[in-house]
């Protein structure tokens, strides 16, 4: 039977149930992260609780017990059995329950926290096959940086990439590539990497923080520049990048082809960095 | 006991329950109405019926009893004992229950269909006094057009306006008056009103519809047409309308003031033209 967790209790996941009149589901008012469990330790938990937080600022949500959010996410791993597993943990926070009102509940309610753990992938032996992904206009709102969970832009743009049997999609804004519907996205030209800088356009990704530290660890040049949708056909490699299935090399944005089919050298450079920070964890 | 509605049943509210992995709660993936019962009768349901499905439409969500919604509508009135009173329905449709996955179920599943009736004040003898407004840059996502239940920027940016002592917050894009947070806008410069054109960047309101024809019977110029922004000084009137409070004067944006603190002649002509419309409707 699975456990997860809602409002400081750990329950069996068919037994929770969310009020119609929360704010998650009448607004889609709330924020969330998603962490890695690899059989042992969580990746950069730090760097999440960080960011949990800086989201729930900017929305102005207050769980006051923030704090627990490692402790719940270990609680969950060990509840589910997952301790020698790779798992992901889902933990979002809503504004919480109160009658419909765009309007904040004044005196605020206690925020709903919902969490759960689920068995992933671990890293794997190479990165895989490169995917073909879709360019698509980014019609998210400008707030990207804010891990919210009001994603109908994302979805409905990751499944119209989907139905055409590619891996995800790629936003474009005023011309420049930003990010994915999932995952950040890095670009291979001239020996240099790209990927958009951290800004309003982008949620400031945890797995592409530490690529540009195995970047720069590696000897590669990093440019948090924006690159035009113009220069795609310039590409040497390309990849993008999230914490549940760390970096998947692209073979081709729409009809432009980048190169062999796998991951390029500079791709290669940083996963075995990635590889390598991985075993220094596990210890 | 309050009466709602989940997939078919009508329930007491409180009963009511959604699961945590329903994508209205982990994504904002759905679309709602909000529609107005006059003692008596619905404003335009078939207006509202009609931008219901294009909603789902534009979504890809299959309601396929989506005819119900005003019987649906009417019996939460029925059995609420709101039948003499005015009362709003709330009606959302989400995209169901499934695993959390970006890309829609795979087979598709039953969409969560919740509603609810609240009561509302009725239509005034005249619009009220003039209210300020905050005119905010619009971070909105690019599809407006869809009464999506993703509304984090609008809850956040109408929190704004209201800690303000603003009854409504007043969206800029591109240097043009969009819309509302949860509303439209007309705005009354040299004897024509203005109101931003149906496109993706606003929700072509029920009122708002109406209105422009209420308008033409009553002899005034409307123009589908973007104002500046920098235009915002030369208005002579201002007015926001939503299903539920109908027409509302504005009397300043931020610190340009309008006009003289009530509803100007344009708004008036307007408001009257509205309540003969209900009266007719009425029977």
């Amino acid at each position: 039977m699975e456990t997860a967790y809602l409002n400081g209790s750990f329950l069996p996941k068919q037994d929770i149930k969310i009020s119609p009149d929360d704010r998650g589901f009448l607004f889609g008012d709330g924020i969330y992260e998603v962490m890695k469990w690899y059989a042992g330790f969580f990746y950069d938990p730090q760097g999440h609780l960080e960011r949990l937080r800086r989201s729930m600022r900017e929305i102005r949500i207050d769980w006051s017990q923030s704090g627990d959010f490692l402790a719940v996410s270990r609680e969950l791993i060990r509840a589910n059995s997952l301790d020698n597993e790779h798992a992901l943990i889902y933990l979002q926070v809503t504004r919480g329950t109160a009658p419909r009102n765009h309007a904040f509940p004044e005196p605020a309610v206690e925020p709903t926290v919902y969490a759960f753990a689920r068995k992933a992938g671990g890293f794997k032996d190479d990165p895989g096959p490169a995917v073909p992904v879709l360019l698509t206009k980014d019609i998210r709102w400008s707030r990207c940086d804010i891990k919210s969970i009001a994603l109908l832009a994302n979805t409905i743009s990751f499944q119209n990439a989907h139905e055409k049997g590619m891996k995800e999609c790629i936003f474009v804004r005023d011309g420049f590539i930003t990010e994915g519907s999932r995952s950040n996205i890095f670009l291979v030209a001239d020996n240099i990497i790209y990927t958009y800088p951290q800004s309003d356009y982008i949620l400031s990704g945890i797995t592409r923080k530490n690529i540009i530290r195995y970047a720069g660890e590696a000897g590669l040049e990093v440019r948090e520049e924006p690159f035009p949708e113009t220069r795609i056909h310039t590409l040497q490699e390309a990849f993008f990048c999230n914490s549940s299935s760390e970096l998947t090399p692209v073979s081709s944005f729409g009809d432009v082809k980048i190169g062999s089919g796998s991951a390029g050298q500079v791709t290669m450079k940083i996963y075995e960095q990635f590889r390598a920070d991985l075993a220094s964890l596990k210890g």
